[in-house]
């Protein structure tokens, strides 16, 4: 594929794909909120209020994820022109681990304790973050689908920040038996970490 | 309709049929998810996600026909340019069977070995495979719809291979009820085949 | 507000605004399938499959409705070229019943054949097409947001139409007191009828 | 990063963002309806319909909540071009209380007349008011992110009114706790105030 013309019957204008992208990550958004339920049992309503913190808290923790995976998502994409067949297939399953946070974080909400729960929080991340890479090192190393002026070290450097990020989150699995709110520490500094990471990394290189 | 001119009161640009069409694609995507939810009587989590696992395979099942389905369109309504009346509704019933996938499948995670509830996840990617083919056949013979350099024949072939899908489809039916595996395998085997298949049609005509 | 030059600050492009209003359309669409859910209590799938059957068919009405609807909006939109505030606050009250209809449809699928659930769904659209009405004919009369050759004549002829879909709805409040199936069998005649209606008024006026 | 030439690798075009946002906005209105269900236990249907009132007064009041903020949005986004990180990360938090919307809703739904479930609405609404001058005041001052002949006045003066709907709303809780319906009034008023009052800000100062 790598050998074709800049623009043929395979390769696609990114409109449509970002539509989706965007659509997918705004919904997956706003759809874990349905895990906060009001206690249906109890009477009181400062019970039930507190009742809800731990899915809450669980709650923050996963919009956060997305919203920053987002961000270095909509970063990324601007050195991107183009689509093909295994950029959208790649995308899409970018895409499936999105759509499974409202899940893994209602059942972290339900057991917010549990070991096994939180690993399943983690799984989630880590599976986005390697289908994440995948994205970046695939237009990394397929040129025709960059920007004319973008330059695809960068796109390089960024995926393996996704590795890496995924490297931590997978700590985060065997650490969370010893300690679950050890695991909820390594998530909450992921994201300004790996933020600040992409960051520097964005920084033409001198 | 087709002896009408080029453009006219009734020919409209794709922009906002392509943004609702995304947008059902999106949420339909995202609300699959919503079918796998903790069993709330178990208190032991590995046997309540020990529960869950059949579900979570029917939304792999179904998020990857509703992704292929998608794919197979993006390329697809790169071909077309404006829209009549016929394709608007035919679009709608289009995204009457993508939004319906979160019932069919929600119906199949329940009874994940059901030959019925097999035949209602079968019965929906017929329905949708029908309806798509009535979509790129619609456009394939009404020229003043298509983009400028865009050959009908290519639409030609796709819509009759969402035919043989439906086909293939309709054979998982009688076939569940021998095995339900079967069905399972058939409509797995589908995605790849069918997108291998589009994908060699794609190819200009010698 | 009709005294305004072409554009200024209270005037403002369509751009977002269509993007909220297909959002929530697409969005609406697809969580009327939310109230079709398998009855938990019944152990036999055929069963429970029948007792979907009454929400189902309420399920294909609503989703037939909001996407005539949604049809009408695309084609008179095409004549609109800037929104002024009345304008963006007459759209979201239009949103706000096409939000209800999965809360209308709900009701009506849990009681099918009770006159009240059914006037739910009938008050529901008149209060969309009133709604609609006010839209288009605030459109047909502010000139200055309209795109340069449209003709405001075209839009108060579907707003007119829009009034009289709602007297027809009004008339199956009383006649759903007599028999249900009346209700539905307006309701089914509605979107064929008022969509050949809005289309022969789009013929130019010879 | 205000010293930063008027393009870089920090600053972003506005498409991406806008599409996630409008996507949110889109999504929490038709989510708001989720609440809404028909109490179960009640075979009467008229009963169920009136339990279900003081949630659609609530319903109505959080739509218009929502859609007056999206109102706000859309003519202050008219005055901006670009966005750095800062903005980014703050219209993130800005979507995460558009998103809170359903659950503060629901809340409020089934405590209607309790003072702590009305200070969780009031809670939701300042935080977003705060949030939302926080964006407006981000980019008045910071130019580069600013339209051509965008007055920045006009962004500092909007975010002024939030900070003083958000001081409104504060006052609400504790009058909560003297009289609920007070509260009510003060949300009620609330947006046609400050809409008026936006207004009349978005006047050129003479």
């Amino acid at each position: 594929m790598t050998t074709q013309p800049q623009s043929g019957p395979h390769l696609l204008d990114l409109g449509r794909l970002v539509a989706l992208i965007d659509g997918v990550f705004a919904v997956a958004m706003t759809l874990l909120v349905l895990d906060l339920k009001l206690p249906s049992q109890s009477g009181n309503l400062v019970a039930a209020l507190r009742q809800m913190l731990p899915g809450f808290f669980v709650y923050l923790i996963a919009f956060a994820s997305i919203a920053g995976y987002w961000t270095i998502h909509i970063f990324n994409f601007r050195l991107i022109r183009l689509a093909d067949g295994p950029m959208v297939l790649l995308s899409l399953v970018n895409l499936l681990f999105i759509t499974l946070y409202p899940v893994t974080a209602a059942i972290l909400g339900a057991y917010p304790l549990n070991p096994i729960a939180a690993g399943c929080l983690s799984a989630n991340s880590i599976l986005y973050c390697i289908s994440a890479w995948a994205v970046w090192s695939h237009a990394a190393t397929n040129l025709q689908l960059l920007a004319e002026d973008a330059d695809p070290r960068i796109l390089q450097r960024v995926s393996r920040i996704m590795l890496l990020v995924a490297v931590g989150l997978t700590l985060a699995i065997p650490l969370a038996f010893l300690s679950v709110p050890v695991a909820y520490a390594i998530w909450i500094l992921c994201a300004p970490v790996s933020a600040w990471w992409v960051r520097t990394r964005w920084r033409p290189a001198a």
